[in-house]
């Protein structure tokens, strides 16, 4: 672990004010106009301090120059905590008011501003597994379709279920997500329609990305899981209510949630997040041993939800919490691997929609809008069951240590209508073309 | 489409009479002691045609002589389907009877005794899709778990139902299967208990390769739906059914299926299976137009299940065909791709469990001894309801086209003993670590 003192500064100027201070230094993947190849960076301030030029330059001797040039961080992440560790150290040292580095010219190259960068999905992303670990979420949804009494699974208090969610549709921050068509619950016809969605749904979540791996068949001990993780990202895990309704029983959400899942271009480093961290209720009924940690913790990361109607302004529909998780990441991984299955170097784990206990910290508008049933007022004309086309959701994240704050970036997505239908596809009546 | 003329005979002796004869020409991955470097090959008979070397040598100029020489299909699968044509051109000319290869001193080296090979596994695979395709087995668990008149889900008849699998856990034949532990649902303490499974079954599929990969947003025509498929292969989802039961609602199965899946090392190409196609009944009731094709239909494909106690001799315990699908595999890609999902090369979809209509060809142990209600009799004294540790499970597949068979080779796999779990987690009243 590596944690750098909150009294040091970075010689880029407002980084300190900003939500990427010297503490901060999460990592990226990013290209410019002059040079489009899409390479490691690191947020520093308002500039992306380019690490494939440094290391090309002999500024970072501790690892390969070349794993600093690919467009993933795969292979940063796959060189294991002690390396992560030497190289934030390194950064941290670069970085600092009186560095070699803010009396060497490279810096003018090095330190290009934020606003000239295109940011990209900063992992090869092998597979996205989805959790459901936020008890308020689970209890929310379940009081809306099952009632109170039955509100959570019988499963739901001894682990922390999930579904393998897909990781080909995950996009990065400012990708339009377009509205999925698909098949509805049958109406009074007895037939399903085949439309689009009419429920369509944000989902607050951060995400862990893996770091190193494990061995098929090897379970970790859940004490050493978060040692796997390379850092965190917000995550808007979009969902089609109505296609998850009627598709989900018996095997899970499937098109409902594969048409796009939306991340934070910036991977904040567990150890940027060690101050914030925060112990969570001792978990009653206990849990099995397999599931239990020294540390039972989440972090004090504040999260908040907007909705900008097209041309509209954006209005604040929530404010939650990573703290509001009832299981940990580390429990998370742990059940993860349980029965031998093996993670991979950019696996992507999702928390689940984070919902705190109050109207106004809920984590999406399933549970805003009680299933549709009570709309949300956005202005004194503008109300929101669902989304609609044009809206535009955006969340931030961020801990706030010693004064300081350490940021995601946003995750913003702006809703594009349903791809017209070709008549093919419309004819519903038609059936020539079955045998 | 390039099929080869069922007279045409290459020089390999005995590959007319094997499963791999002219006209099947699979693609693997394979290695040799001697030159460790896992690399394409092509079986025919009882050899290996070396791709790289091949390539390397000048005698596939259609290609770069790189794609061959690389640890998984993938590149070669990403060129397209014309050029899988030409490429498969290419070979039946060249392991023909008079062929320049055949007269040539470099077939010794090029053509390795499969006895002689690893075989690997022959994609790297990005995401595991698993379908419940076939009716048969969809209707039989459920009549097993709510009864004949609740069989199937609503939603059944009206989609290929899906889920995501987990696709770091798949492993090639022979690879032996560790017997995951995992949450057992609650016996009359009320609290889930940690241990291995106690019934470790079988799922008998096949699962297509997906070569050509869609972009996010554009579902794809389902008649255009099988000019992205690669190959097939044969595919046991290995799952624990008392894992699966406490840990899929609502979310669907996700431990109790992730601790491996098994394929056969061979992708036999669509177009060697192309004369055993069949064409599957018409649906009902219709399905929507997005799901409609002009040929409806699956494939003649042979399916056999042994069991072999360790010790014992192997047993026939079914024998079921490709054709017993519902929802064909044009079907399952349209599906999949219907709310704009992307597919990318080396997506494996697995079919689901086939089952025929009868009790000597169902696909998985569930059925067979109706949930362990039935075991099944392997000799006088030796009964399963489910497997045992040490128990080895074959499949074999293969189509008869106009006398020859199109063989898959084998997917096999032998159950370990579960990993010895350490007192920590053993010790189910412990809660001292928790704070």
């Amino acid at each position: 672990m590596y944690i750098i003192d909150s009294n040091r500064n970075s010689f880029v100027p407002g980084a300190r004010q900003s939500e990427f201070p010297l503490q901060n230094l999460p990592y990226g993947i990013f290209s410019t106009a002059t040079q489009p190849s899409p390479r490691a960076g690191v947020a520093i301030g308002n500039r992306v301090l380019d690490l494939a030029l440094l290391a090309r330059e002999g500024w970072l001797p501790c690892l390969p120059a070349e794993i600093f040039s690919q467009a993933s961080l795969n292979a940063l992440a796959a060189t294991g905590r002690d390396a992560w560790t030497s190289l934030r150290e390194t950064l941290a040292g670069l970085l600092e008011e009186g560095s070699s580095l803010a009396e060497d010219p490279i810096r003018e190259q090095a330190l290009i501003p934020l606003q000239d960068c295109t940011l990209h999905l900063p992992f090869l992303i092998s597979e996205y597994t989805d959790f459901y670990a936020s008890r308020n979420h689970a209890y929310n949804c379940g009081v809306l379709f099952r009632g109170p009494d039955n509100a959570l699974p019988p499963n739901w208090m001894h682990m922390p279920i999930a579904y393998n969610g897909r990781a080909s549709s995950i996009v990065v921050s400012g990708t339009p997500v377009r509205r999925p068509n698909g098949q509805l619950p049958p109406g009074e016809t007895g037939m399903p329609a085949w439309e689009p969605t009419k429920t369509l749904d944000f989902e607050l979540e951060v995400g862990v990305f893996i770091g190193t791996g494990t061995e098929l068949g090897e379970p970790l001990e859940a004490d050493s899981a978060e040692a796997h993780i390379f850092g965190l990202v917000l995550l808007n895990d979009w969902s089609a209510r109505d296609v998850q309704r009627w598709e989900y029983v018996p095997l899970g959400p499937f098109q409902s949630k594969a048409f796009a899942s939306s991340i934070s271009p910036w991977v904040v480093p567990l150890d940027a997040l060690e101050p914030a961290s925060v112990e969570l209720p001792a978990q009653n009924p206990p849990v099995l041993p397999y599931l239990q940690t020294r540390r039972h913790r989440s972090f004090d990361i504040g999260l908040t939800v907007q909705i900008q109607p097209s041309g509209g302004k954006p209005v604040t529909v929530s404010t939650s919490n990573v703290r509001h998780l009832y299981w940990s990441f580390a429990q998370q991984i742990a059940h993860h691997t349980s029965g031998g299955c093996n993670l991979r170097t950019g696996d992507l784990l999702g928390s689940g929609t984070i919902s705190g206990t109050t109207p106004d910290s809920l984590g999406c508008l399933l549970e805003m809008s009680k299933n549709g049933t009570q709309p949300l007022s956005l202005a004194d004309d503008v109300h929101r069951r669902f989304l609609e086309d044009g809206d535009s959701v955006t969340f931030n994240g961020s801990a706030s240590v010693n004064g300081l704050k350490i940021g995601f970036g946003q995750v913003s997505g702006q809703i594009l209508p349903a791809n017209h239908l070709s008549s093919k596809i419309t004819q519903t009546g038609s059936i020539n073309s079955i045998k």
